[in-house]
């Protein structure tokens, strides 16, 4: 059974096209024998390959080359290997004596990826997570703990009004999910208000910082939190990190570098000074799933200061961590967590290394931003193009616009851009349908729907870009 | 490559023992050529297969007949299969764009899981989350913006002091890791008050909750919400559903039921009783990967009241959620979640059901149950055991001592109690050092340590469990 649910799969791996678009009600009625309701009695062992085999081709493939859709795409080899020995491992991250290998390789990576990030051998501590949001999340419990440890015993009301300060991007990138919820909505979580910064093309400026932090202070708040994002999810802007620790360590607050999506330039020595100033934060974000190309979830949460983990989250259920057990019980890192129980994210991750070394991920990260550039170069030359930015691309985020034939001689102004605005859309549309390419599309602030390009992808070459751009043009010739 | 590993891993779930332990510093000093080490240039094939070889040899079978050590065991070989897919689809459920299949066999599970629990077709909603503690801490999320829609606009400073309810086990069950953080910790999260019910052998006391609440009420606190656990971690117990639902409709009170553990004996005919009432919450948290065998994770969050969730958590970030989308944009369920990104939990599941049916797992949970009195028998008919509660089990948790010879001749009291509490925690290290047989033991209130025996591997034969009382046994003669 598992043998031939290999050779479906591996076959997969091949597929010609990116989809094969079919809306909700047309896969709900059942295609040709695929059917999505649960039965009573047992289905036939060729039923059930049926049902795999349409999954699949029903479905997407991010690791496709030409899926350019997502921040997350690729499918490498070896980090499918491990996912598969993890499912058929199937224990819990919660306490050493079910899950001894995979504590001692979480916490081997933790440690090399806080030297990466350039804290001393002795210092810090972290955990794995499911997705960025959660170890965003993880960032402001530590940061609120750190401060006002009576926290936990006395709660938010002996607390002051806190604020804190992120950029106004962020709304619209990764941190958007902590930040409504903790920051905007007048934190539905936390209690704290929420201050955005203005920035300029998705960076925080310094002083509009400083501004909004004497601001938050004339209102009563207490700042004590500032994230820095290092690479945003549209622009792929970078924060300028010294700047903004410079103002946290004037007015003694907490760093946090949300790096999930910028994260892998630390592997590639051409480009991780982009992250510079990256050592001074007190706790950061990093997604391998992302731009390392590990198979999803693979989200770390890394923190600066020792034990602050332990000490914030800290419990002690007796069912699940006796001290009188027979081994250090230091690695029942359960304890650590807000969940307890833990899916293990970190063996693939541990095999890709092993596979590739740091330096192979280097070249994979260098490989997608030099593909950023050729994209770049390419929508520089070609008329039927406009960049949303002139400058080169940072990070492997590219954004752009298709001008289709009718609108090239329009002049610039609201009715040129009402029109504008449904191109990607409508491009977006064909593109499904066809299958043969997936882009990204959204508005952002003032500009109107534009096309996000972003490379994670090592195994996608020139020759998808070219196509991606041509396939454009082809689609939307007529509008 | 992939196939030598199947191989590899196909040999692992042969393994004879349960686990091969070795203490942190054992394998972090390396074993026979295995290294924790992240490398700088790639690794051999051979090394590879090495390390996987190990990372498995030193790891827990958790799939293993005679693993009884956590709620979640077995090894479901479609399961495992419907896992090692979803790692080569490797996408993400924020929108239907990329996961098309999985967001609709969502959808699909959802649907049956409600009518199991006995709602209206046409009513509820749902989510699969990373566990069960995000699953109720999206209840408690739930209930509270139904009581009070102002929290997303104007925050917790707008409402009463808030008091939820559970009882008083729940600080040493499943809950516990959102209890502490909502409730214990005066609230890090939601800023409201916990309040202990006191409940006999696991099970809350209706006519002690009824107290609780009066007495929050004196204090000026405004109750809003009542877990109720339908299988506690410990001792199986199971709150008596129709009495709390009684309760909350005279107080007008958000009832959850925290089945986590027990909502896998809704697919039996036999057993599915002991939940009677469960149809009258508001909302409920079904984790499959534990009592149904499904591979970790796998845990559902399901909704009375349609349309809450997605008003409750809605944002609509424009990169992601654009409504000019070329299709039924409500299949986005990202912007239902508090993650946005998630991990594809239900492909293994509906795999699951379509191999075994429904009929299926109801057979597997009666298996298991069926164990469970087999042990309960047994322990009943040894003078070297005893019962920690002389009735039959309700779910297939059975709590018991071994006493070893030499204090079977002393009176009950303090020096006895000291003598039995190290008998416990002595055996377990022992049985792990022998690795034939793995089971876990806690104190709990008054009571010193004992072991808790759980079965929800349905590989598990009546000759295992005679096993793990002759090992017990044997482990303990000479304490």
């Amino acid at each position: 059974m598992l043998l031939i649910l290999f050779f479906t799969f591996h076959f997969y791996l091949l597929a010609k096209n990116v989809l094969d678009f079919h809306h909700p009600h047309q896969l709900k009625e059942g295609l040709e024998g695929f059917s999505l309701d649960l039965p009573v009695q047992p289905e036939t062992l060729e039923q059930l390959l049926v049902d795999c085999r349409d999954t699949l081709k029903y479905g997407v493939s991010t690791g496709h080359p030409r899926f350019f859709n997502q921040l997350s795409s690729g499918l490498d080899v070896i980090g499918v290997a491990g996912e598969w020995l993890t499912s058929t491992a199937n224990t819990n991250m919660f306490t050493y004596e079910v899950s001894p290998v995979f504590l001692l390789i979480e916490e081997a990576l933790l440690k090399k990826m806080r030297s990466i990030v350039g804290w001393a051998d002795d210092e810090g501590d972290g955990l794995f997570c499911p997705g960025g949001t959660i170890s965003n999340l993880y960032s402001i419990l530590l940061a609120r703990y750190h401060f006002y440890p009576e926290v936990k015993t006395r709660g938010m009301g002996a607390l002051p009004r806190l604020a804190m300060f992120t950029s106004e991007h962020v709304i619209i990138t990764h941190l958007i999910f902590m930040c409504y919820r903790l920051m905007k909505g007048n934190s539905t979580f936390l209690f704290t208000e929420h201050v955005y910064t203005f920035c300029l093309r998705g960076k925080i400026i310094p002083a509009a910082l400083e501004t909004s932090i004497a601001t938050a202070k004339e209102k009563g708040l207490v700042p004590f939190y500032v994230n820095a994002t290092a690479g945003t999810t549209v622009y792929g802007a970078f924060d300028p990190l010294n700047a903004i620790a410079d103002i946290c360590d004037t007015h003694t607050l907490w760093m946090h570098v949300d790096a999930a999506w910028g994260g892998g330039l630390l592997m590639s020595d051409r480009h991780r000074m982009k992250l510079e100033g990256i050592e001074r934060a007190c706790s950061v974000t990093w997604n391998p799933h992302k731009m390392m190309g590990v198979p999803l979830q693979c989200s770390a949460i890394l923190v600066k200061k020792r034990g602050l983990l332990q000490e914030c989250n800290k419990l002690g259920a007796q069912y699940l961590f006796q001290t009188d057990k027979p081994y250090d019980v230091s690695y029942d890192t359960g304890d650590k967590s807000i969940q307890c129980g833990r899916h293990v994210d970190v063996f693939k991750l541990w095999l890709m290394w092993k596979a590739k070394g740091s330096d192979g991920f280097g070249s994979q990260v260098n490989k997608c931003l030099e593909n950023a550039e050729y994209l770049y170069d390419q929508l520089q030359k070609r008329t039927e193009f406009e960049l949303v930015f002139k400058n080169k691309p940072e990070h492997s985020n590219v954004c752009f616009w298709y001008i289709p034939p009718s609108l090239r001689s329009l002049p610039p102004g609201p009715d040129r851009d009402r029109r504008l605005h449904q191109v990607a859309p409508r491009i977006k549309g064909r593109m499904m349908e066809k299958g043969s390419v997936l882009i990204g599309y959204q508005p952002l602030g003032t500009k109107v729907n534009f096309f996000r390009c972003v490379f994670s992808n090592p195994a996608t070459q020139q020759e998808d870009i070219d196509f991606l751009l041509d396939e454009i043009c082809q689609l939307g010739a007529d509008l």
